[in-house]
């Protein structure tokens, strides 16, 4: 089994593939520049699955992810948490006054937004395809205004020095990942399962949604999560994605599956795998 | 009456300002940096109300804008949609070969990321406060490999020269925005209103959510919108924002709202307004 991953090595991606199997030491994993990469050599076959960002608790879900989770045709097989900790890092010799551009992942950088116009008013936010990278980069230019803002381990793997650590906006900030592959691996049924579906609305739009939604709670299954997301044809037209937390064999699910079937909704199943907090990490 | 807006001259929000009061030809407005000092300003009075951009037909909310609405304490007057379209634009004798470096709106950047990664895979992608500014930006810098991703008009206003059209994922991409001030302004009724609201889903989390619909559905009041915004607590923590087809002093949505109170849900009304396209432009 090799992970395909946003690298290079140091990103938060690269911590949630190590925390999805931690018994095993040395979990493979190949470093992709970009979220579609990993995702194409997944599909390939060049890998087994490929971990991406889902959802951020500060700033909620990773658009490219939602992007190619509506156009790649994968299955989700497991999810994973990560608490996300930014710290600027720089070259050696370079002082905070010395800061003219600030490096990192997009959303790195809207997560830290207040604490960079805070401290550091006259930088500019330049993106990186990844926060790793970013330290990478700054790290090869050398002393030239440059910073990144990565996670911490990523400043002794590229040799920069921490100015600031605990730049996000709240110090309890989660990012949420999951495995995906093209084929669902049905993982082995915990009781403490989480199915994860994509609906089509269709033409009704958004009128739909409390239909979809009480087909699943008349037969008691909860509902963990729900995220529109555009289809991109037109304002008002958007696909539909629910987590409830239940086993796509349980009964009820099927029953409501079948429901939604009959009204007329297009449904992907993405897969079942155990919640997070349900696994013994 | 005076409009603050995500300036400079020439972004897609002053189109925004433009087309919210066509029939009057010079509409006062005032360009501000971001959007949250465009609300700063109309806070504080400077500024009668601030337009802002609030979701994309392609790319989904603006997640400062939705940052702004659950901690600004605002009140939604108007809503108006604009189309969208990017061109590339650079100072005269920058040819294409020459780009190292596209500079643009986050948003429009990543509308264009097809586009850019096909056209133009070695030039780095640098974020601006606005589409303008990027124009602004590369015009003062003079034919040093950058270019912009503006707005058609921008590249008249700041002297460049448009070197592709049509950058966007999406010809039919539209932008919808927000009139936002402090107290709402009782637009007249129209019978074709749509209110915004902005719900507080406690500690249940989105198991609340079919309930809340469940309210509006019952009483035959139409779902328009339905966003989910994170807390920032905790994964797993949002706000929901809805829209529905109707206006505040209809007896179904006061009697749903009242509903809503006593089920023990903290409800935030943003406002009724005319639905755009009910409105003569």
């Amino acid at each position: 089994m090799t992970y395909a991953y946003l690298g290079p090595e140091g990103t938060f991606t690269q911590a949630a593939v190590r925390r999805l199997l931690p018994r095993t030491r040395k979990v493979p994993h190949q470093p992709f520049p970009t979220v579609p990469a990993a995702l194409d050599a997944t599909r390939r076959g060049d890998c087994e699955a490929a971990v991406v960002p889902l959802e951020n608790s500060v700033r909620g879900v990773v658009a490219v992810t939602m992007d190619q989770l509506v156009s790649a045709g994968m299955h989700i097989n497991a999810e994973v948490e990560v608490p996300v900790t930014f710290a600027l890092m720089a070259p050696e010799g370079v002082r905070p006054q010395d800061i003219t551009r600030v490096f990192s992942h997009p959303h790195a950088l809207a997560q830290c937004e207040r604490w960079l116009a805070e401290r550091l008013p006259g930088a500019r936010a330049q993106t990186a395809a990844s926060t790793a990278a970013a330290a990478q980069e700054v790290a090869a230019a050398g002393a030239a205004g440059g910073a990144a803002i990565a996670a911490p381990p990523a400043a002794d793997l590229y040799g920069l020095r921490i100015l600031a650590t605990g730049l996000g906006r709240d110090a309890r900030a989660v990012t949420r990942f999951v495995s995906v592959a093209p084929d669902w691996s049905r993982p082995t049924r915990t009781r403490q399962d989480r199915t994860s579906l994509m609906l089509s609305l269709g033409t009704s739009g958004p009128a739909r949604v409390v239909d979809i939604l009480t087909e699943f709670d008349t037969r008691g299954v909860e509902l963990a999560w729900i995220q529109s997301w555009p289809t991109g044809e037109r304002l008002g037209s958007y696909h539909l994605f629910i987590d409830v937390e239940a086993h796509i064999e349980d009964p009820p699910v099927k029953d409501a599956l079948a429901a939604l079937t009959a009204l007329g909704l297009g449904v992907r199943f993405l897969g079942s795998y155990p919640r997070w907090g349900a696994v013994t990490a």
